[in-house]
């Protein structure tokens, strides 16, 4: 750790009335002092001030705000500059900043100061980066518990647990030379049973909500003029305010943002799937089953005025093959139905283009991930640390049954020690640089 | 005015470290407190604290600052809740402050109760609203200043000013029957010289420097194939970081916005200016005619390596007819020259398409309009009242000398009237509305 005092922009880039330069390091009051010309800040009181560039010329009025050391977000002295937003007044505010002695603050800096001084925990800082980057309200709800130490309190019990197993073992050691009594192994071994399930049922809800937290992926398939193109209108036109375009994943899929409920989706639009008569129309394919592979959801589109034929029926053969959450639907139902097939979660749309029945469907399973489990791994971090402690659990069980009780404990202290490296790991400087390196600009 | 309680997201919208909900009227420290359960918050203290939403979840921990009335931005009980930054918890916060009584604020409604309360002024208001939107640093500087209340000061020095000759004609009533003093007269008059001469000054320096509190517009044109294209990208690439690309004005321009020394500057691709053989190409003219039109600064290229055809002679005969600062360029001078025509401001570039010198050139301009003139007017309507103000300056003229002292008065009043319209108008809600509805959400 170096004893630079770092600063950055805390605020989103763009218009806005208000943006936050802040500070934190030993200078950091000092800095404040010398762009206000003001001889004293008490902690934690909104000052207004006017704040000057080297050249001593007036950049803004602003509410600066000191944070006393060890009462702040880093543990270090932390000064906060609100001044007016927009593109030019808090780069210039920074800017002064620098010219009066901090340096442009890496990403995640500010997270990675306030864990080496004991302010947060592993768990608490990676809440912190996921929450600033949720996708909807249920995950934010989750991330904010987690962010008051939710998880840690829940890691804090299972390495407790086989602490406990660990001592209730030690017990063992009295009967040293003789057998162990029956009944305690298998009290411990019920036990060990008994943490591991719960680990488990943890490690699949994780799982099984990832799109919960990364926000969902919904892919829309279907043979080319099916359809798909107005039905991806509609479902951006339906709130437009919060549509954005972002770059796809694979090249030649459009990859789209928009809000349903609480959700914020990504919806993967792809080019048609089609007879693969040819190297092009393969490669559309290969497309479209990435598009699937990557995706939470996947829709899929008939035209109900023609009856199913070769391609059609490829399409259904590849959403057969994959376990993803499925919507199919029936477009173009004003026209003679030529379709006559019936499928598990059928929605019909006429040619008003009415996505209202969709919106529904996908709500309905988006809301359905958010079950009642309370404790979610959020990084994979996170969850090959559970995997580790889970396998060194297993490894414990043969060893107790053979009453080679070194190796047990062993195993159960790998156990506690990959458990307690999700808040608080051996040092290993590569793994924290990377963690906060993902973390964005300013946090 | 109404007695709402008003709430409205204050930072920008997008990923980052802080977001801030800002809450203004009576009932904003009983929404703070029905939040985060808190019973009480110190004036402008920074108090850490939880807070829920309405059915008793965690939202997310956050700091409250209590700016108490009068004491605050708009004069009223102002309370900022700082959360984690992100598309959902400064949403779920604002959804939690409507649930508990506020409603959403309208465009510009904190410093329509600034102004209505008295805190700001006009020429205030109308400053923060630009500085938020500034295009460069040296506008933000001027406005940063007139958010200080330097417009203002320079109008009330303006309105002084004519109360005083209108208080020095007033001299002449005791001349009531006789004829007026002829150096009295003539002292007036120089007077009134003086201040249309300085308000005359201020009117130019702000028309001329539009540009700078705008953001400067530059074209490029010139026809096909002379390398504009490439020019475009090495412009673009030169700060890559900060180009966004932005709606143009006409249809079938491409305006980007890119960062030059100090300056946001938006740059107009035109289409290829082209012989008007036929009603496409025509048009293809018309548009470039449009782009220069609406530019600050023209940037013409040539292509070195060929003579001067009609098309070239057609683009200088565009450029000679407009007064706009100009760039021409010869492009391609590591071909053999044919282009022997000399141009005042000459930049040739090497096939490699480095932009440095046409950036350093551009920066010169730019930096040229930054003249030493410190008061500016920001708006049409500033500019319109001090129009107004000279016009009526002029048309007190010949009343005085005809010693029609109740007219020569009475438009020296109107005078006042106009200039003090800029800091604050007579009651005129339309246009009050139509000024603060300009301003961003938020402010």
């Amino acid at each position: 750790m170096d004893n630079d005092t770092i600063v950055a922009i805390a605020t989103a880039n763009g218009i806005g009335s208000i943006a936050i330069i802040r500070l934190s390091g030993e200078k950091a009051l000092s800095i404040a002092k010398t762009l206000s010309k003001k001889d004293n800040f008490s902690p934690r009181y909104a000052t207004l001030t006017n704040v000057y560039d080297k050249n001593n010329e007036l950049i803004d009025e602003t509410i600066i705000i000191y944070f006393k050391n060890p009462h702040s977000f880093t543990g270090e002295d932390v000064v906060e500059i609100q001044c007016h937003g927009g593109y030019i007044v808090a780069q210039s505010i920074l800017q002064s900043c620098l010219d009066a002695g901090a340096r442009v603050a890496n990403a995640g800096e500010f997270s990675k100061r306030a864990f080496f001084n004991g302010r947060i925990d592993l768990s608490e800082a990676e809440a912190i980066s996921q929450l600033i980057e949720a996708k909807s309200e249920d995950a934010a709800k989750i991330l904010a518990k987690q962010v008051k130490g939710s998880l840690k309190e829940f890691i804090e019990s299972v390495r407790d647990e086989i602490i406990h197993i660990l001592a209730y073992s030690e017990v063992s050691i009295d009967y040293a030379e003789e057998d162990l009594p029956e009944d305690l192994v298998e009290q411990i071994k019920a036990k060990l049973e008994a943490l591991k399930k719960q680990l488990e049922r943890t490690l699949q809800a994780s799982k099984s909500r990832a799109g919960l937290m990364q926000g969902f992926r919904v892919a829309i398939v279907g043979k080319p003029n099916v359809g798909k193109s107005s039905l991806l209108n509609g479902l951006l036109n339906y709130n437009r305010a919060i549509v954005s375009d972002i770059a796809g994943t694979t090249r030649d899929t459009i990859e789209e943002q928009v809000k349903i409920g609480t959700h914020l989706i990504r919806i993967v639009d792809t080019a048609g799937i089609r007879d693969a008569s040819d190297e092009i129309e393969k490669i559309g394919i290969q497309r479209s089953l990435e598009a699937i592979e990557q995706s939470d959801i996947v829709v899929s589109v008939f035209d109900n005025s023609r009856e199913l034929d070769e391609e059609d029926k490829q399409i259904i053969s590849l959403l057969e093959e994959t376990q993803k959450q499925q919507i199919r639907i029936k477009n173009k139902i004003d026209l003679e139905t030529k379709l006559n097939v019936a499928f598990d979660f059928d929605i019909e749309l006429n040619s008003k283009d009415d996505v209202t029945p969709l919106i529904k469907k996908l709500e309905a399973i988006m809301d359905r991930s958010n079950s009642s489990e309370e404790i979610m791994l959020i990084s994979q971090r996170q969850i090959s640390a559970v995997e580790e402690t889970m396998e060194n659990i297993d490894e414990a069980f043969y060893p107790l049954e053979d009453q080679e009780l070194e190796i047990f404990s062993f195993h159960l202290n790998e156990a506690v020690k990959a458990m307690a490296s999700i808040t608080r790991p051996f040092e290993n400087d590569e793994m924290l640089d990377k963690m906060f390196g993902s973390f964005c600009l300013g946090k």
